[in-house]
């Protein structure tokens, strides 16, 4: 794994070897969970990575489900699983005794274990003692790789887009989930970058890159998206905001070593400020696009604007559509909401492809 | 130690307790060095922490020399020094085997150890088990404190001056170090805020911004400059530049983290392209002034710019003479070699007092 060794794109829809690969098929432990809000983790891998989940996992607690078959540790295990993962997350960000057994179970079962809590499954001694003993891995995928090099702005081959946004938490992950599925569906050559630790359990692979030590931001995000066939795309996860008073660090960095031939603005209509930041507004639209396309084109002087993607899973169908017919008309730019699809979702993706 | 709790200020040219205090006085240690270029940090500690320096400790091979009265350690404890500082680089970044006995010298005449080099003192296990066994410390300044906040933006008291760049390594710490001392001589409450290894040396505390989780990058430059007294200036060291590939993320995150009042653009003189990537021109001086205060206006909408400080350390008194002044009269800003002194100098000081 060497940021600066060219690789050939034989994949579709697949990660490679940016960063290490996470074992699967998955199978998804809920806890006890009864708050779908907390299931995050799990939902967004039984929509996008569905094919990666064999089953779910409960305590008997538990009300929410993601509709995948119920199964224990051994018969996931018979069906193919190599990992549990962590599906929900709960307020404090540690493991709870009452999940224990079920975790001790999936490593009886020969399951390694995927995380992505605050608190590392390692910091639990007997687990950690019990999966040495077994020859099992306890993952955490906030942890970045070891290997990461400070950047050098050497431009890679290969076509790149990052999903930008004017804050944190409006869908840029799902954006780039949308626009890699449907560049693949077109037949592309595209891989899926993922940044975040959801994100990294879907992809399978990726970098934590808020994680990621200050002074290698730049270089975790080159070595995330590596040189790669002309016609290939990354479709990158962004992070953040340029806009945002704690994370605008990452946002840069992320932009920077990213290198994008095409950003796209990510928004949620009518948010009006900075979420749990109240006394910032959200930048406009346009002041968002204006100051990302600024900064890329340090790096990338041809970074286009391919359009905005606007959340809009608040509204009535037909107050979205209007409402994205008159941004669209307004900024003279597709815009869409991935999760609607249909023919705006087609305009933008076309319009990404155009340059 | 909280950044959110309100301090005052009764200090004049000292830190206060953003991050841990380093123990001092300090013995500053030269090692076997021949090359001046190797020995920057023991200059810049003879130079601007005078105060806090016993002597030095030099290898018999050493033919550099601060000017510093030579001593043993020993004789470093009796005259109060409390710490022994690794004053050199080498080029590995690792502690030659040549220094130990001097280390452990200095261990065993109850100093501490600090160290700015890449690799921790105590991944050398005979030194970390001679220090526990003397209850002295092995001090890595690139080890920012573990308590480190996410950013929230919110506006604290006192004025704040950051230095920023058009590159990395062209002036930034000393046109800080230089502003701060002149602010300290007006008879001005003032703290010198370092964010890389060698400022920390000198002003005794600090945190190593490019080595803090990315996620912390703004948390841990507001934690660096807390609420003061309304007339109270943190002076702060600038690291990066927005316009480095590598850095500009670190250079966004303290930025934001800062929120400064003033800012003051450095510059190296005649500089065409950035330091080791040399496809990157450097920005033009009012662009990188332009780009600096639109992204610190997000944080503090009456940021401004003081002035230039200009590094002209490789040219004749009378060209560096017109160069400052031909810039000045260009930008309409005070323009100055804060090494040079001088009008130009203390007409950079009123500017940045003047708002």
């Amino acid at each position: 794994m060497d940021a600066g060794t060219a690789t050939t794109a034989q994949s579709r829809w697949r990660p490679r070897d940016a960063a290490p690969t996470l074992p699967g098929p998955y199978l998804l432990f809920l806890g006890d969970t009864t708050e779908p809000g907390f299931a995050k983790t799990a939902f967004g891998l039984s929509d996008w990575a569905g094919d990666k989940c064999v089953g779910e996992y409960c305590l008997p607690e538990a009300t929410v489900s993601t509709g995948l078959k119920a199964m224990t540790p051994a018969e996931a295990y018979a069906a193919g699983a190599r990992s549990m993962i962590i599906g929900v997350a709960n307020p404090g960000g540690i493991v709870p005794a009452s999940w224990l057994p079920a975790m001790v179970d999936a490593l009886n079962a020969g399951l390694d274990l995927i995380s992505g809590m605050h608190s590392p499954l390692a910091s639990n001694l007997k687990m950690r003692h019990l999966a040495d003993s077994l020859g099992r891995s306890l993952i955490d995928v906030r942890c970045p790789p070891a290997n990461i090099p400070v950047g050098t702005g050497r431009k890679r081959t290969g076509k790149r887009l990052l999903t930008v946004g004017t804050d944190c938490a409006l869908g840029k992950k799902y954006t780039a989930l949308a626009l890699a599925r449907a560049f693949a569906e077109r037949g592309l050559d595209c891989d899926f970058r993922a940044t975040g630790q959801t994100g990294i359990m879907i992809a399978g692979s990726g970098i934590p890159i808020d994680a990621v030590v200050a002074d290698f931001l730049a270089g975790a995000a080159e070595m995330l998206s590596p040189d790669a066939d002309e016609d290939h795309w990354d479709v990158i996860e962004g992070q953040g905001s340029l806009f945002h008073p704690a994370y605008a660090g990452v946002s840069t960095g992320l932009l920077h070593g990213s290198q994008p031939d095409v950003i796209i603005l990510c928004h949620q209509a009518g948010r009006q400020n900075i979420l749990g930041l109240d006394q910032y507004a959200l930048p406009s639209v346009e002041e968002a696009i204006e100051l990302n396309l600024k900064l890329a084109r340090r790096i990338n002087p041809a970074v286009r604007c391919g359009g905005v993607s606007i959340n809009t899973s608040h509204l009535a169908e037909p107050e979205a559509d209007r409402l994205l017919d008159r941004e669209s008309a307004r900024l003279n730019l597709p815009a869409a909401d991935p999760m609607r699809g249909g023919s705006r979702f087609a305009a933008l993706v076309e319009s990404c492809l155009a340059g």
